[in-house]
């Protein structure tokens, strides 16, 4: 395991070299596939005219048969405007392709779902919120993807409200539900409880901004929290967040109105949930002591986390996790947005409530638990697939409970048919990769 | 071969019955698969974070690299807002879906093209370009589909005048290559030539009025050309006309001033191509007869064409060619719009040209002649599928000869290249279906 900044640099660069010539030689990750039956081209007769004339007449009677006529049911759009790609900043749409073809991946490998890259080239938020509205015919779920703050949260805001589909901000939501999950667990090995935990969120961004109100819609008191920008400690007295996406969660929480920084901020409090700028050095050993006893460490930016796990244990932390997965505890969304979508797809959710959120990030730390917990071992890996199926019966039924399902189905048939569709799809990249469809990778770059 | 209208219906009936089942049964017909190694979940390292960082900064400092570590280069939109849905008029979007879907999987089975469906919930012209602008940086080339009339003129045109990549209009473009295809075999059966040849074309919709301007552009006169609509045969004199799309041709068409309806349009006429409306009665057999002697008809309309193929053979007609597929010489876009694409994506091309259509049509007939026409053969069918890396090699050659090409290959390398894609593509879909990943199709209903 790579240590010192410099070796994680060149770890990190090692997968630099080899990712561009591996894009060139598959020329792309995703592709579009047909999936019912071509006996003889005399079926184009059942699945384009003259046949598909009737599917059509029908979905303009009742569109809802576009859910059983159409791929509609589980194909999402990935759609982003590339104004805050990874840790590279504005690079545009165009520029930000090869991650959002990357998230299709992911989407369909781990999830079972259709998703496909929509990079946009426009950045203004209106647009942005036109172009989804103009395209929804096609998609059972939306999926932005770096958007910039905090022009990402009025997007989500009024595209949740005025879709017919689902629409998520996997940098808000994805985040906050494996988050979520995270701490249910950690919690559990310090031996402290999350209504009476005292959270300290440093970072005021898309992710810890909507992890501050999952935290709170699954129970963690708001007075317990504080959170801290880059000018500071949020509070009622900071003047300057008037007006601003963070001034309500200035006035819910920080009730004795603490002032400074992280050092101030991380006094007592027995979490840090940190989503700021890569470090080390953003967080100090110093700055751990300061904290309760066995306190626990999240610290998520990547590519270096605000304070190396082995300092913050030196500090004294009990648990500590990361984004990064060469560390224990990979705090990760891939562990919760492919099942997310899954449960939401297959019970046509109209759209994905943080109760759903909440549930899956539930059962997520439910998985973990049942293995058995230990402060290296607080969330399951995605190599650990019956997550996916899990998390989604979890989301689906939470759905449909709340009355946003236009599906109905009982909880054995969601699990089975996540399971399935999850399988099928390693089961067929597997089987191209035998048989040469997908051809053996050219050998690493040196 | 069913012969009278009711066995005709009955015929199309059948595929009607057949189609929401099915449909339902596969729920959907093209699906996302990856189509790079992943050999552990470690390659997510490359295909995603930290990796793929790299891949996106070169995209940044060149935009051209979109097209070797993305899919952008095999990947085409197609397009509708549902206005004009086979004969189905306005259904919207929505219900368009089957169709676009139907047609992304003729595009990769028939082509190796990915394309994939987008479906819009706007009408409005302006909003339907810019929506096609806005989604632009993920799309190597655009398919429009069923947009009504005349506003889909208007949008190809400003299309392809403001987008770097193709966009095409398959209903006028596809169809007036492959009957431009049609023409050039059909006169050499009836011992005609392009050049003086006397042509009545009947509808001026989409297709009709693009497949005017595809075989000017070909060679054969326009003064030689009588184009007739709804009011009449087209000429100088139709005041109606001024200002809409039909002028110019009015202008350059007709130079004796002819007036009247189909029958005067006809009177010497060498060739007829219509697409009007649903007939048969709308051309009849004394229509044919006043035709010159060894006269060409092809008409096109959908499901039933303008005059049964035996009437136009009893007014005389030498050679009939109809849009179905249960007469001889089908004239399908099907047979063209998959390889102009394939040759247009393989050199990624900025635009397709009428020269582009018309390379394509040359090899479409070539491919027939080499075979030995006939009366009942003057064109390939889709079964035949050397036709499309043979037409994509000549619309790439055409293509770069023009310097619309932003890569430059040998001729050997784009067919070997056409036909592997291709191939692979109809060789899953087989490995699919014969490993139970593609169920076999439920009993047909009664």
């Amino acid at each position: 395991m790579p240590v010192t900044k410099e070796e994680l640099l060149k770890e990190a660069q090692k997968w630099s070299k080899i990712a561009p010539p591996y894009h060139a030689f598959y020329h792309g990750k995703v592709e579009v596939m047909p999936k019912c039956a071509i006996r003889t081209l005399q079926d184009f007769s059942i699945w384009y005219t003259p046949g598909v004339a009737q599917v059509c007449k029908d979905i303009e009677k009742d569109k809802e048969l576009a859910y059983e006529g159409t791929s509609k049911w589980n194909y999402v759009g990935v759609v982003s405007d590339g104004t805050r790609v990874l840790g590279l900043g504005d690079i545009g749409g165009q520029a930000g392709m090869p991650v959002m073809e990357g998230k299709a991946l992911i989407f369909k490998y781990l999830g079972g779902v259709d998703a496909f890259p929509i990079c946009l080239a426009t950045k203004d938020p209106e647009e942005i919120i036109q172009a989804v509205k103009w395209i929804e015919p096609t998609f059972g779920g939306i999926n932005l993807e770096d958007f910039s703050s905090p022009k990402c949260f009025y997007i989500l805001e009024r595209l949740r409200k005025e879709m017919p589909i689902p629409v998520w901000h996997d940098d808000q939501q994805g985040t906050a539900a494996v988050i979520l999950a995270g701490t249910y667990n950690a919690l559990k090995v310090a031996g402290k409880k999350l209504n009476t935990a005292k959270i300290s969120i440093v970072g005021v961004g898309a992710a810890n901004t909507r992890t501050y109100y999952v935290l709170k819609s699954a129970g963690v008191n708001p007075k317990n929290i504080l959170m801290t920008d880059s000018t500071g400690i949020l509070s009622s007295t900071r003047k300057d967040l008037e007006g601003s996406y963070k001034w309500q969660i200035a006035k819910e929480t920080n009730p004795d109105g603490v002032e400074g920084g992280i050092k101030e901020a991380l006094e007592g409090a027995d979490m840090v949930i940190a989503a700021s700028k890569p470090g080390p050095g953003i967080i100090t050993k110093e700055d751990i002591q300061g904290m309760a006893s066995n306190s626990i460490v999240f610290a998520c930016a990547n590519p270096i986390p605000e304070i190396w796990p082995w300092e913050a244990k030196e500090g004294g932390a009990k648990v500590v996790a990361t984004g990064r997965s060469d560390f224990p505890n990979q705090v990760n969304n891939s562990l919760v947005f492919p099942a997310i979508f899954r449960g939401a797809l297959d019970v046509r959710a109209k759209t994905i409530t943080d109760e759903m959120c909440i549930a899956s990030a539930k059962a997520l730390a439910k998985y973990a638990e049942d293995k058995g917990l230990n402060e290296n071992y607080i969330l399951p890996g995605m190599d650990e697939w019956e997550i996916y199926p899990l998390q989604a019966t979890e989301v689906a039924m939470k759905c449909m409970e709340q009355g946003l399902a236009r599906k109905k189905m009982a909880r054995q048939e969601i699990y089975d048919g996540a399971a399935a569709i999850i399988e099928r799809t390693q089961k067929i990249v597997k089987l191209l990769m035998a048989q040469g469809f997908i051809a053996s990778p050219p050998p690493e770059p040196k």
